[in-house]
């Protein structure tokens, strides 16, 4: 039976995560060990604060997401609304709230997937908490970024006439975690059959946490094409745009800019709302992603629809003045991402989205983005 | 049937948080509603930062912990290693993960509480995140403080010779925490003998919240004495020992300093540790409150034993050089708040218990802190 994180101390839990992390930077006065932690705050910068948290069973499953890109991902989604703000990462506050029975294995492995992020990064880890949790493992992660003054991208400062561009491709990691999904139940009708000639025996906390890691080895056996694999690889360990976030604000290309956590549709609603201008989007344009476009197809799904509403994109969406393109372009090649032109702002509030036929629908019509609540 | 948070959406929660709030201070360049908030550093101070969760079913029982003592606890315990830092706050982002059957006036109370402590201190809610939580409601608050360069305390400057203090006084929220369950005893009796003669009929989710509170009022209707509530109240709503903080690295007074979270044998341990020095501890000294004092003795239990081992006392432990003991009076004058005397650093390491009758205990035999594992 391998050990479980309820048969070491809160104190040696914080020791395994200490052994993952580089020597601290200079400007951390005081880190993990006290109270809080003190830093020096960077000259000439101002500082951009953000918190997102990972909940088991509403933002990812363990019986497919191993514990690696667990701890990659609850890192990814802060730094992507750092990127969407133009900001360098600086330093996070890991918070988790663990099952007990989680093996120590699977915290080692949560952690170092969050370490190698923020090491790639340069971000460093100052403080964090520990907790029991009795239901579902949650991740909630604090991070801090700087960027000059003035130069911070928000979701307000687009006008009528911009050209709006998203990064790299959509729909991938919505097509990823379905891949997903289905190949899970596919592993659990098999475990089933298994199970009814072989009698395992073992009802515990643990061999269940041992089981669904190993059906998550099944599942990518299963998921075999290179094309799925990119797919389930966008959901697992998605990359956030920070060098392109980055260089956008350093060049002052984009009017408003914001990620795409909650699905492109989301991102319409929320620049055209804080800009107070309309939007046309021309559906034909948008950059979805070849093998997920198949995958919606082969289902008999409209990869448009599919690829506006999902939720799992870390993407960003940014606003232009026709005169700054040049400016974008620079940023588009040192951020070594593609952009593509999908649409303008107007004046006339409301979204349309145009399609091939020449169709429009309103934004009443366009998928919602991913909605906690109702 | 009163309306639940999964009967609005995410961004009408948000909403409700900022009708709350008062307006934003000038630092704040970019406040809720975009990817992250944008904060100008305060000119010629460090920054101290930390993060706490409060989980239901580890850290509060919503049977008998009202929805805005909920808000106030979740930003206490953060405030309280704030006061330990001797930094003043600043900011703090609320993250909050929350059962879809949770009533909207609970959301709306939990808020106020925190909003509330807040104001008290004028820290700004700069940014959050809400989700859904399939289990346990959770809570994680990021709060960041600044303190003058040079002037943090920390919990590793103690030195042998060094008196030991501990504010104001222990043992009271344990006890009121005990308190507290022993009348939900009573009430769940209570119910269970009224469940029998009526049918309420009444099995989803919401109903059950909303019994859950309202045993809460049963609750205080039985604890009536007011040593009983006074000790109720310091379980429910803890003031963290800010001014006094302020004031002790304003002066310079302490040489290691920490909160009481986990318990005054925790704070013995992590300061000894962090300083590398040992204690001697006068168990006849210890500012166990008159309330709790009582309520232990009344039930056989030794109020040492409780007031040493109890988690959420938010009192600060504090190390002084002999020779800054003026600075320190003058501190608690300001802070508002008595110091006692409570034993001396030692060059020799471990922690030494000494009791009335002579006989003296090592630090093995001290109460574990309240730890989350094992």
């Amino acid at each position: 039976m391998d050990p479980t994180v309820d048969s070491v101390t809160e104190r040696e839990l914080i020791a395994r995560i200490r052994g993952q992390l580089p020597p601290a930077p200079d400007w951390l006065l005081v880190g993990i060990g006290d109270d809080a932690a003190v830093v020096e705050p960077e000259r000439n910068r101002v500082e951009v604060l953000t918190v997102d948290a990972l909940v088991e069973g509403i933002h990812f499953d363990r019986a497919f997401v191993p514990p690696d890109a667990i701890g990659h991902r609850a890192l990814a989604v802060n730094l992507s609304d750092l990127a969407a703000m133009g900001a360098t990462p600086r330093l996070a506050l890991l918070s988790m709230a663990l099952p007990a029975a989680l093996p120590l294995a699977d915290f080692d492995a949560i952690s170092a997937g969050f370490v190698a992020l923020a090491a790639r990064h340069r971000l460093h880890v100052v403080g964090g908490n520990l907790t029991r949790s009795p239901g579902p493992m949650m991740i909630d992660v604090t991070v801090m970024g700087t960027v000059k003054r003035r130069q911070a991208l928000t979701r307000r400062g687009a006008r009528p006439g911009d050209d709006l561009y998203v990064s790299g491709t959509i729909g991938a990691a919505t097509a990823g975690l379905r891949m997903l999904q289905e190949s899970r139940k596919l592993a659990t009708n098999e475990d089933l059959k298994r199970s009814t000639t072989e009698d395992t025996g073992d009802s515990e906390g643990q061999s269940r946490y041992e089981k669904d890691f190993s059906s998550a080895s099944t599942v990518s056996s299963v998921v075999e094409s290179a094309i799925a694999e990119s797919c389930v690889e966008r959901y697992l360990r998605p990359e956030p745009r920070l060098r392109l976030g980055i260089h956008l604000s350093r060049n002052r290309a984009a009017s408003a800019c914001m990620d795409l956590s909650d699905g492109l549709a989301d991102g319409f609603r929320q620049i055209a709302d804080a800009s107070g201008v309309g939007m046309t989007v021309d559906a034909d344009a948008l950059p979805i992603d070849p093998g997920a476009r198949a995958f919606f197809e082969a289902r008999g799904q409209d990869p448009v629809v599919e690829a506006l509403g999902g939720g799992d994109d870390y993407e960003l969406l940014i606003a232009v003045h026709p005169r700054t393109q040049r400016r974008l372009s620079a940023a588009m090649r040192r951020g070594d991402v593609l952009l593509t032109r999908i649409g303008r702002c107007t004046a006339e509030r409301g979204i349309t989205l145009r399609t091939a036929g020449g169709a429009s629908t309103n934004a009443g019509a366009l998928p919602d983005g991913f909605s906690h609540f109702r």
